[in-house]
């Protein structure tokens, strides 16, 4: 796993080198935090020849371990302005780790108007392709004539028209282990559009001939904390419920809260939530041949996707995720699994966020464009984001652009990234985790629920958030986090680091991975001119009492104690 | 000029109050300076009912010395985020003072969705007047139907369908005092929407039964230095250039250098400038019945303005200015006086910036939307803009605004502010004033042509831009820009405030009021959320060669260096 290949867009020429002694240890999100501080000006033009986008997999990727083939994707946010990094399941961060190759890194900017695919072949040998039969394709079509060229079986990083047409808000795709589609995304932050402004239209990855060996320190210790490890995740109750319900397991506890984002981030409760709480889901999720217990990518014992279908039977999307149904449901007054279904399919065709598409329809209805609970109108302005009409494009830019252009006062976004689905008036954590991010309103950057805190009060929320989003970074940098409840302990997660890679290791030497990573994020933010002022929540938040009588209450002064880390 | 009405906009209260001492010697920009930085949290919104409108006289504002009634609206800017001052000649500075006020600040926002006139009475006293009959109206219906109730010689400081639309690009319109039409603005950064956030269509100053008079400490001595600069005035050079040709004067030296901005700064000289330089100018102007040599407030001695008709001899607009000129004109590839007087007149009866509109249009050409010397096509966005389409109100936000929806590269702003008519690759001292003054973009901040340093070199223009920018402050705090020339001298500005003030006053000790009044606007911003990545001028400038072969070359570090006052 010490493979880096460089693609320069500008010269074409991709130069493969070993990954720096001083990476070693490092994987996913920090890593791409190490690299953007060592190598990118922070001030640069995300869209510009300064910027990179950086492709990596988790620093466990490549061990025979469960649920640690993540891929990180990262760069200078074209959405936020500051570092980003995104990650996804899928399938191609195994493939990438069976060739040895640790990261990709796409630089410069090509001076011509032809596209590249970057295809990594068989024997490890990388090359560009010529893209031009591709470029115009939404992803399930790209993927597909993709799988045709190159085999079934490849990885496929990919953008849609989104990142062709460099919407701020658009993704890289990834294809689902389960079901051979590219419904996985690294979706937050607009990376889909970095890559097409380097006019590469995927990385395509075959599988390894010779495949690259895990160099184990020491393998019997290895395989015996593996065995641990795996026990542990298969006994858990949260893998239970991860198997029978997945992410929407989450909406029974959000939507009695009135943490469910509803209409717009009103505060409300949802008349409606009963037909899409977790019961109704799982009702529908069977019709017409859905499935649960699916697994994004190869090798997981959770198993926490599912396959959506038509009730005709057809195939509609994989992954229908608790965020998504929130986003594009709930907050836009939507309590039908199929529109929403429909939505989360033409999002990952188009290769855009599901949780920023959902917020920017959501003040596109608060503006009276279209009124709230209309799917339809839903479903016609993503037709218009895939059809690139001009009210379409702007919908591309994000929640905040569209906002401002059509005069919404109540625009839910940090550093100018939507709110994901987890009213901060109802779980106060969250809140300080969404502003005082580096990653812009971001629930994975530091998840607060847990016991011993009253989520809709403010004492300890700042610590909770601090220490929550510390354990958040060592994680995108580890693992997928639906294994990470396990794995994080003093037990485990000690013990897999000196089997892996000898000497021994402790707990906080692991976290201090994390912490060095936040440092990293928010100097890099500094310097990209992001300031204590990004650091807040909409004012609305502070203003508005929701539904369970509370307010977001924890001051811009009372978070800025979070970075005494 | 000691007192301040305070009105409060949620209350509908209106306090009056004796101006603080220690605001004694400020004026205009100084004053706005101090007291946002007194009183407004720079994180506010500027929409907010935290943000405050103030507007105010110039400090030599009350004196009968000619060209000294300016009016300084001042507020956290909608448009940029940043601290704002914007001024304007017209008759309302001269009958504010005549009642012995210097200062209005509008705090608060309305809870009801009442719209008000605040309305000084000739005895001096002050009520808000119900507005229901007058919202709707742009400025130029409005001032006809406030002058038919109020009289024909109100002062008038009033927002069109732009500022009560919150459209970031909408300015405060006043009087002008050769026309009665109210064609002078208060243009830059939005401060329209701000009096509209807090439904105020307008202030009306009848002219005071019993005028002010201001306690000249030696009226002796002070009518000698008047003396001594009206002479100086009338027999300036300058003055006789202005009162000839005016502002467009500056067009014969900037199309030569490549300076005047030409369809979206692209750098090139323009094949129609003949069309549009100074003769051309003059020889149209006087068609119809226009006329030159009007002055926008009363008593003006250097009478810069004019007035412009249709061909027919209709009123068309007052002060067809060169920044109007170049913007809607040659940036947009237009070269025909009738549709740029058109273009102006519209931006002036609905209330928009035409700096910043005129960017707004050329940014919609660079995308493809018109192209570029389309005038038609021009008239018609602007008509949107008053319409209120969905794509109007977009162009209301502003070039950034539009150039990021449109997903335009070429984005001519800083601060989210569009550049006024001088291409800083041609004139490098002003792009050091665009990148680093307060205020964005802005070429009354600090106007570096001048003897002694080539403009397209980059040597000295660090240092000429700070010093422009201190003497600008003192400029905007004292008086009208275009009879400084002859006030901004050790002889005269000193004696001036000795004669009103009494004490003796240094040229230094003036010049501290312009230093301090940087600081605090820096301060503002910085506390605002601004950093030195904002202090930078668009890449564009840095890699596309102009006409004259040169690029922007002065770094952000080297720009860096103005802040060593």
């Amino acid at each position: 796993m010490s493979i880096v290949l460089r693609v320069n867009t500008t010269t074409k020429e991709i130069i493969r080198e070993e990954l720096k002694e001083e990476y070693r240890f490092l994987g996913g999100r920090s890593l791409i935090a190490r690299v953007l501080t060592d190598e990118v000006d922070p001030t640069c033009d995300p869209l510009g020849a300064e910027n990179k986008l950086i492709l990596c997999t988790t620093l466990l990727a490549g061990t025979t371990l469960p649920m640690a083939h993540r891929l990180s994707a990262g760069g200078k946010s074209p959405l936020t302005g500051g570092i980003k990094e995104a990650n996804s399941g899928g399938t191609a961060a195994s493939l990438l780790a069976r060739h040895g190759i640790k990261m990709i890194i796409l630089e410069g900017l090509p001076q011509t108007n032809d596209w590249y695919i970057l295809h990594i072949q068989k024997d490890g040998s990388s090359q560009l392709v010529d893209a031009t039969d591709y470029v115009g394709l939404n992803n399930y079509d790209l993927a597909a004539k993709i799988q045709e060229r190159f085999g079934k079986n490849v990885g496929i990083i990919s953008i849609g028209l989104a990142g062709e047409r460099g919407y701020r808000n658009s993704t890289l795709q990834l294809i689902d282990a389960s079901t051979g589609y590219p419904s996985r995304a690294a979706a937050r932050g607009g990376l889909g559009a970095v890559m097409g402004a380097k006019k590469i239209k995927a990385v395509v990855i075959e599988r390894a001939a010779n495949p690259y060996e895990f160099p184990y320190a020491d393998k019997e210790r290895y395989e015996a904390v593996r065995k641990k490890y795996i026990q542990r995740v298969l006994s858990s109750p949260r893998t239970e419920s991860m198997q029978k319900v997945g992410t929407m397991s989450m909406i029974d506890f959000t939507s009695t809260v009135a943490a469910l984002p509803v209409r717009n981030f009103s505060g409300q409760f949802f008349e409606q939530a009963e037909a899409i709480k977790s019961k109704a889901f799982v009702e529908r999720a069977f019709i017409g041949g859905g499935r649960n217990k699916e697994g994004c990518q190869p090798g997981c014992i959770v198993r926490c996707s599912n396959r959506f279908h038509t009730k005709d039977g057809e195939y509609l999307t994989s992954g229908l995720e608790y965020e998504t149904v929130a986003l594009c449901g709930a907050n836009c007054g939507i309590a039908d699994f199929d529109v929403i279904a429909r939505l989360d399919r033409m999002c990952d065709d188009l290769g855009v966020d599901t949780i920023e598409t959902g917020a920017t329809i959501a003040v596109c209805m608060e503006a009276g464009k279209i009124s709230f609970g209309d799917g339809e109108g839903a479903i016609a302005l993503l037709q218009e984001m895939i059809d690139g009409t001009e009210f379409g494009r702007l919908l591309g830019q994000g929640t905040e652009a569209v906002g401002k252009a059509l005069g919404v006062k109540r625009i839910p976004t940090v550093k100018g990234q939507a709110l994901p689905a987890y009213d901060p008036r109802s779980i106060k954590g969250l809140g300080v985790t969404y502003a005082t991010s580096a990653m812009g309103a971001d629930h994975t950057a530091g998840m607060t629920l847990g016991p011993g805190i009253d989520p809709s009060k403010k004492d300890f929320q700042v610590e909770r958030s601090r220490q929550s989003q510390m354990v958040a970074a060592v994680t995108d940098s580890f693992t997928c986090s639906f294994g990470w409840g396990e794995l994080n302990n003093e037990e485990i997660l000690p013990e897999i680091m000196a089997s892996l890679y000898g000497g021994e290791w402790t707990y906080g030497q692991i976290m201090n991975i994390g912490k060095e990573t936040l440092k990293l994020e928010r100097a890099f933010n500094q310097a990209a001119g992001l300031t204590e002022v990004d650091d807040c929540l909409p004012a609305f938040f502070y203003n508005e009492i929701s539904a369970i009588d509370t307010v977001f209450d924890i001051s811009a002064e009372e978070m800025q104690e979070l970075f005494n880390y």
